[in-house]
């Protein structure tokens, strides 16, 4: 019962009709899709990207077990179908957490308790349909801007993206039904930094490089990763990843490259093979001088080295693995920002020209 | 030596001048300026701002309590003058500090060695010169979104905020140099979450009832402060606060409002007195039948209420003393994205319509 990408209403429909015609057949009424949980997780080398694997489960109606489960995976499923996808309308997690947390009539249960529940019949409904979170209405957090000569379409708005200023376009949580109108940018930096971005914005590096420049503060959002993907899959465009020289900026790097273990259901619709990594790497640290701005990693820097430079897709690859060893070595990291030292806009008219012209990426 | 708002760099050049005046007079050079430290601020109740009081400090060069912030000091307004105001360019924290950050000739010692060292120098440099960060390039976190019927000048690029999408205008760090040239909107509604903007921007709120909606994602960055500032002094808007029913809400309503303590030095720049607060307030919980949707307090919840309710701008103000004694009477809080179990979009049809024609405000 796992659907092929189509429309979503109709796949919850189908759904649904599956479900009924069970129980008209006086069957007990199933559902089956893959499990999602570790031991089903797995790293193809061939795709490179974290996927769901073969194993697949049941969650059936007449069985103590799974009976709160499977109200709840078809209970979400209504509140999508009509309240969202009816009305057009979007939501976030917690919105449809609590359009779904009400009492079972005639019981002192209720159908969801916690934002986890319904969080995880949201999981469920993305393997059984094939459609994202996004393309059922349901959103993720909002965060970023982006500036560059792009143009866009957007709720009958055209944006052009090199006219807004110093701010930019605050990128929403769901990006599928923006149109591009016209791309003239030829790649795209994304940082981890919103300090960063400010300062290539106002040096004006996209106009100047002909470029994208998106920034989250923090974590990279499905909003953020799916307007990468989009430009790269629709535009060709190579994505550079700008992070601090630590093992942090290449954990965020391996998410939008490779997919993460939370998501790995998701990978198809988030994960860009393609993506490089630009820096702050450890070569720079002689190359830029900046070993008198290292931070001293502390004890939980080097367990997660340890752990990261552990998982599948950076064990058997050498380039990273020298990173991993140089960070141990140096007991050190290094900030973008450390670069400001050199001068202002060293980032934005010397380091990143020169790392693109001579093609100086991490892969 | 506290000087009036004027041109940053002409400040910073009388600063230096004072002190070179007192150098070739053989006196030993010295600032003098308002303390910032807690027992110099108060809660002044006539213009409801926590402000600094009358302790001056002088800190001198040839003291060897004062010599390295002294040194600091002037380094931290060398590199704004030269670096920043020099060619225009802006910068955040964190790149002030990478910029001062080197080893004094002939010497281990390095002039900074914290980040927390040049933010004080420029926190002093704050109070010296009567200018803020923002004035003096130093920008703050970028956060934030806003959509409305208003359209702005910035960077040469004019940006109409009633035009762009589902994502709305990324809000920078630094809004002291962008012009509004036209503001039809006649009121603000500012929302400590992205997710409850997107549902008033999908619904077109703004556009139904001529508002602006902005909204942070977690703290209000003073960015956002400013530009709610701006629009409620140059244009008389009024803004209203919508937040979680809990302490926290309550916070960042009074941060908004009165001011914070550590940025106590900035009040004048960054409260804005009239501001009120719309929701979610506990007469909500009765009203809109949310007590279903309650979350428990926990031990830190009762402690910050405690905290809180005892602050001088609140211990007084019978409103809110009946706010604090209903959050603990019902044990509980409440989230603004309880109204949706209500309906999806009861908060932009119901809520906040009906709450404006009422005039149901805290204050």
């Amino acid at each position: 019962m796992v659907f092929k990408k189509e429309d979503p209403k109709k796949a919850l429909k189908e759904l649904g009709d599956k479900l009924i015609y069970q129980i008209n057949k006086g069957k007990n009424p199933e559902i089956t899709f893959p499990l999602r949980n570790l031991s089903n997780i797995v790293y193809d080398s061939k795709s490179k990207t974290l996927k769901l694997g073969d194993k697949m489960g049941t969650r059936s109606f007449f069985n103590v077990a799974h009976a709160k489960k499977f109200l709840q995976t078809v209970e979400v499923a209504a509140v999508i179908k009509d309240k969202l996808l009816g009305s057009g309308k979007h939501s976030s997690l917690r919105d449809v957490f609590y359009m779904t947390k009400r009492t079972i009539p005639g019981t002192n249960v209720n159908l969801v308790d916690e934002q986890t529940e319904s969080d995880k019949a949201i999981e469920d409904l993305e393997v059984i349909t094939g459609l994202s979170r996004e393309e059922l209405h349901v959103n993720a957090n909002k965060n970023g801007s982006v500036a560059g000569k792009v143009i866009i379409e957007d709720k009958g708005d055209i944006i052009d993206w090199s006219r807004l200023g110093s701010g930019g376009w605050a990128i929403p949580s769901n990006v599928e039904n923006i149109k591009f109108k016209k791309v003239e940018a030829k790649y795209i930096i994304y940082m981890e930094k919103a300090a960063v971005w400010e300062r290539l914005n106002e040096d004006k590096y996209w106009a100047k490089n002909n470029a994208i420049i998106i920034s989250s503060q923090g974590q990279t959002t499905r909003g953020i990763r799916r307007l990468l993907q989009r430009l790269y899959e629709e535009y060709e465009l190579p994505i550079y990843v700008l992070c601090d020289g630590d093992i942090y900026g290449a954990y965020i790097y391996s998410v939008i490259k490779y997919g993460s273990i939370a998501l790995a259901h998701a990978s198809e619709r988030l994960t860009i093979p393609g993506v490089k990594y630009i820096g702050i790497t450890m070569d720079d640290v002689e190359k830029y001088d900046l070993k008198k701005h290292f931070i001293k990693l502390d004890e939980k820097d080097y367990a997660r080295i340890k752990q990261v430079s552990e998982y599948d897709w950076f064990k058997d690859n050498k380039a990273w693995q020298r990173q991993f060893k140089m960070m141990k070595e140096f007991k050190a990291k290094v900030e973008i920002q450390a670069l400001s030292a050199r001068d202002i806009s060293f980032v934005s008219e010397k380091y990143l020209p020169d790392k693109i012209k001579n093609k100086e990426f991490l892969d």
